[in-house]
């Protein structure tokens, strides 16, 4: 066995299947051997008593998006942009992100994302992929440059269903999805009924119910059961699987199990808000429920145990952040003034850095869920479903994109120990056990002792192959 | 790194997570090293183009059991035993099995644990472990045996709700899950209301209809349904894990869905019999139906289906062969006689060396599921819920059990193959592809070129720890 | 038109399908006339204001039995016989009542039921019927006795699952299904898991957990749930419908809805006591609790909730009272001493005259249900199930056994209002709005001014005919 | 009691809830008397052998429409208006029809209505009443139109979910629903998914595959379960009842079902082709499957079943023809040319006068369900819902509309027996057993011995109140 770059020695590593003691053997930025006892390396990395993880995938973040015309936050600035977005995910032990480019309507596809490649370059710490929204699904760009950009290695498309600028009709829906089955791209899907929002903000309006919380009212829970039913009816007319992004409670959590019996394939994703906060948070003075004021909106405590089993039972495949980074000043969440109605409040909270600190202490320390679990919500099934191939995985011939944890550390969240550019979280004052001490990416050291020691630009942009959503992979 | 006494090169090696190319280093019956590229060893195992999988373990066997008085199968003889079920197995790709020391009424379950002890020893090819069939538990069998039996790594029983000789009443099985819930033991149950089986046989038995085909018509479905629900409102009430074996169609299965929606734990069993079977296989002329006739019978193609379902889509867990050796002669189902009524056939059909290689053709190479998807299903849950902690994984510190398979072997399947001492196989003249060519035991080769090249009674008794069904494993 | 004995003039008539401004006609205790203006006549009775209604059909009484040795009940003297309970039925507006003749091990039905016959003779004010309590199905019973009883007009069988002296096995209860699928018996279940309910109260026992409201929690909802399932099985496999008596709750009812789903006939019945009570009303001071134990238990407001849906939506085909008539004293309830634990105490809750002025005023005054739902739960209904033909029915040919109320009139329930001879009811205190203020069995006025106005024993035995959850009745 | 103008004599009437022996006395119109035994009277007509029945009504029928432009019927004439229409009704036993008065795109509700009720006017053999069709619910059509139309009794309003020049978008639907449930109007809703139809039936397009039985290809059952959740998450947001018209298998009544859980009220409706026509039947040589293109499609046997398992168990509430008349000609279905593509195929099948022989005959006579059900579905039901307070019933004050039936009739469908003006029906050659042979409308003997015995014009319009759908009726 020839020499290792680095070994990561004595830790306890876990796999979306297993835990067990071994050391690490890292040799070109890929794991090379797993072994009960490696020798001398260039450098060796004491993990003892710690836990070896795969690092994170953050599969849903929003960063350096321009805001089409038309939403509540157009013309709100994006705090974070890939050099701060990646910066801190890796101090929250994510690896590798997935974020939005956005085609805007009446624009070309391929534009937005060469425009968003360019964003990426020379900036991003952390390897990166991204999801193409299609806001305007025309022939053309159906027809020419979604193919065009599938064969280049975009292979995971996102479809709104509501917000003026963005969202599709059902048929610019089954149209790309035709093309998705046909080409073998995976589908997102923002799920909710944009009709009904409107009109039930539009009632609030009226009575000048205007303040943060009436968000939550005026996106109930049936809004999001009736989106994601009629999301999985086109998936299932057009024969092709859906990812149902970001679900916060029972009742669309229901229609992905009777989709699922029906013998539809889809995939679901929740969010740390829908395990931790609820519509009470949004009802605080001074507009500060604008910090949580997200869509769907954080629900109630059932809606919570419901999401939390969900985690548990196998019923959730992928947990991502949803990181939206506005800040809470005239230039993010208040563009539209210091007491701007909800409808003019950028939507979103920021959740990279704190995404899998959040699960690892209510879900692993807390005794909800295995290690193994906690694995394959945040990483191994993000790599499978986006079709990550390297990534995501402590397995021979894998990137070693590595987090190394200390289980035992408590840790109070304050929003300097997130090292992105947004002026809060949500978190804030939030004690969890369990941190990711040390960060490798493709093997480099890239956060250690709560410092950065890398170098913008280094992160490379990640072709996906074929989702696994898509059938069993070949293993030859 | 020191040497390995073993080295497989070359291979693909599947977890229940991962796929990728490694070798794989053996050192004193352990897995030391995954790795790129291993050094030389004693032995050097070549597998290029070859899967290399975890030895199966087969959780549901019935070998070398007494039978009780008072069942069908009262005095029929188990033509398989020790020897020649892990015998079998082995050439099957298996290497562990978990069979059942039964209790009778009136007796010692200390007693029967100490003999069926001694009827492997000696004879095992295999590793092996027991599930504990409680058949009388009064008093002193659960205060007192089953706690010392549980403190000595006995921590699976077993209780069945049909079967004359055998069945719990209700409050027989709460007090069971009691002390299992109290000492962490993970219960199975044998789920079909004994009194509906009797009521219709009489009948049957009444016009005459007691050919072999009339044992699927004494059991139908809404029989298993009603017992899985209340063995599963009976865990509910004690707050306890259960295994509900041998599910054969989609009522059952709705059952186990609803449990778990309402927060209850159960874990999920199906055979292969039920994927490829059907009532139909019963109605064969010559008493020839009597091969097929288990319990609860094979169904019909929906019931495939909804299983193949649930196998695809994560319901069920586990994936065991309920192997029941019966020759087709008056030692074995006939013993009452060449045209006994259905009531006094034996029931069971032989699977031991069959499993693997159906679930890998249908399953596998039809592309219905993943190759880590086979082996969770077939290894590595079994390992969890029954809580032997160093099998079925391909992971530093584990038991070198290992087949390696070549996935392009296309095998017809005759009973000759099948090395168990039974005379028949359902599945004889299947055509499937996939075949595990060589298979280690602990670093021991056991099995290569359809040859056995292992001794009796190298096999070991292993202890289990508690069932990951009681929750997250602490990994420390 | 000949003339007629007594003319209802001015009132406003509900039947289960209608509700309109009519006289009617009653001639030899027939219903003769509905008409716009009807002329005079031997008696002439102003309704005017008042709404017209067929009496009441208490379907599940208890009056006068002898309970079976074994039972918490065995030795309580139930206080009410049929003359004072048909009296206290009249005074709650019921003109009809079906009661059960109890068959005791080991004895004979027909003996039974010609003991019930003499206890009813000479007593009863109103017209009655029986339901047969089979405690002993063996061959001679339901070979010979039941089928003389069925053929007598004895067509409705009640079968236990609980309650140590009464209850049939799964085996039993598919024989007396067999029975009554062929003779067209309709079938009413107690359905709760006894062997639970034994286990729950064995370890609160142990625990010194004795007083009445540890009485629900020996009995949870999914000991009801589980019950119900498996008797509605039983039904499936036998192929005869049944009548679900008391459900209590969600729980059992997706039970009754996912069997009828199947295709199953069942009917539902509930009861006052689970729209009124909830388990917090057997935490009381002093035994006091006692009061409103019965079987299932009264649960909480969301059960409550649940049993009002069904009212409301047509889950529900019956409502009865349940009336079980134990005095709170050394004879009745506190047989066992005055500090009984609760497997000593009486089950039930006196009802025969609260039962309709609960539901209509809490259903139909409160706007949840109309006045022909009203009918049909309480007359019309229990009339087709239990088919008493000229019975619950304001229609030309049908028995004149009406009652008048006040739908205004608000009353305060006090005990001496019942002429019952419990010495409590539940409902002291409740305040209700609506009265039935005269009450005409086969047109002989029995109650009028709050005097009763008839002899003892003018009540007839009714036979039963074929009861409409056989299908369709046939109209020539 | 005074005289009356007619008296049926000797017949078996049945009402939603009873059936009895009775003479009916009428008049004025009116039914006046119910009884035993009534004296004579100008007309006596002699019932002896025969059923009494509530004349139907037939709440969903297309007469006289002209079709909006962008329909596939757009220029199809409708081949029965009012005369044929309710001489067609009366023939079939039906006394009363609701059609639809169709606002068009553009246009003033206020004026179709007027337009509509011109139509009628002259030429109505029935009493009728209409449905008010909403296809553009701009602010003064909702704000003024509409109040001033439901003050005038025009309390019921349709909403389309497909069809181009009909359909609604879902915030026009909420914004009808909240007149609706501000002024208490019932809702009916075409619910299909528009866009998922078109999409599909581009796609059959541009393969060739326009024959006629691609139109159910193009409209499978997910497009109806779609629409009907959506619909009643609408309903459910608005917090108002609504009827969903058609419902043509499995799938929409398992929604209906789910959102009563919810506690949603909800009304369903089924009709003649969904019991007793397959999809198949659109697969006929030389356009005939042309015939029986209606929307939704008929389905399969499956579907069928689970629609008469609704009329058996009472998930349908009201059971109407759809009556849809277009000519299989040049000016009706083939408008478009002799081979038209499906799409420019008008929708439709006719069935005023061959609902009821349908029902009577399949469901009555087949034993499925009685006869009041029949009269509930048919005729009662409709009248609650669309608060018809004189129709629909046999009661005292009840308009005297009547059918007479030979129960035991046998009759073999041809179309001209049907007296409608279309050139066809589906049912052409069926045999029924149970035939109207006397129709009453107020009194008046309308149809007798096959002849049509009445004018022209003398239907009356009859004013809604409000729905019961809306709540209990106050009874004072
Ligand atoms: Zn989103
Ligand atoms: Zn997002
Ligand atoms: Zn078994
Ligand atoms: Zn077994
Ligand atoms: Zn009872
Ligand atoms: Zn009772
Ligand atoms: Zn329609
Ligand atoms: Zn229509």
């Amino acid at each position: 066995m020839t020499r290792f770059d680095t070994v990561i020695r004595g830790g306890t590593v876990a796999t979306a299947a297993d835990v067990f003691r071994a050391d690490i053997g890292i040799r070109d930025g890929v794991i090379a051997a797993i072994a009960d006892r490696l020798g001398d390396a260039e450098r060796v990395i004491d993990a003892t008593g710690r836990l070896v993880l795969p690092g994170g995938i953050d599969a849903h973040v929003h960063i350096d998006q321009v805001q089409a015309p038309g939403l509540a936050s157009a013309g709100a600035r994006m705090a974070d942009g890939f050099l701060s977005g990646t910066r801190s995910a890796a101090f929250g032990g994510t690896t590798c992100t997935l974020s939005f480019a956005v085609q805007h309507r009446g624009a070309s596809l391929r534009a937005a994302v060469e425009d968003y490649h360019r964003r990426a370059e020379g900036n991003a710490f952390l390897d990166y992929s991204f999801h193409l929204v299609l806001a305007d699904p025309r022939p053309e760009v159906l027809g020419q440059e979604l193919p065009a950009l599938i064969a280049r290695g975009h292979r995971s498309l996102k479809v709104y269903m509501t917000y003026e600028a963005m969202r599709l009709s059902d048929t610019q829906i089954l149209d790309v999805l035709e093309v998705a089955r046909d080409q073998r791209a995976v589908v997102l899907v923002h799920a909710e009924n944009h009709e009904i929002i409107g009109w039930l903000a539009d009632r609030l309006e009226r009575r000048g119910q205007t303040a943060p919380r009436f968000h939550a009212t005026s996106r109930p829970l049936p809004v999001e059961r009736e989106a994601t039913h009629r999301a999985l009816t086109l998936g299932e007319i057009a024969g092709v699987p859906l990812v149902i992004v970001h679900v916060s409670g029972a009742e669309p959590l229901e229609e992905i199990r009777r989709a699922r019996a029906r013998g539809v394939t889809v995939i679901a994703e929740t969010c740390p808000q829908y395990l931790t906060l609820t519509e009470q948070d949004l009802d605080q003075p001074d507009m500060l429920g604008a910090k949580v004021m997200c869509s769907p909106p954080p629900r109630d405590t059932a809606s919570q145990a419901a999401c939390w089993r969900g985690i548990e039972d196998g019923t959730f495949d992928l947990f991502n952040s949803d990181h939206a980074p506005y800040r809470l000043d005239g230039e993010g969440k208040l563009r539209a003034g210091p007491n701007a109605p909800f409808r003019k409040v950028s939507n979103g909270v920021p959740g990279l850095a704190t995404r899998l600190p959040i699960l690892f202490s209510e879900g692993v320390v807390a005794g909800r869920i295995s290690l193994p679990r906690f694995v394959a919500l945040t990483a191994a099934n993000n790599a499978a479903i986006y079709a990550l191939d390297r990534k995501g995985r402590i397995a021979v011939g894998a990137d070693a994109d590595i987090a190394i944890w200390d289980p035992e550390r408590r840790v109070t969240i304050t929003n300097d120990l997130l090292h992105h550019e947004v002026d809060y979280t949500p978190w804030e004052g939030m004690v969890v056990t369990g941190w990711p001490e040390r960060v490798l990416s493709r093997g480099e050291m890239i956060v250690e002792q709560g410092e950065l020691r890398a170098r913008p630009g280094r992160g490379r942009f990640i072709e996906q192959s074929v989702s696994s959503a898509f059938g069993p992979r070949s293993w030859s």
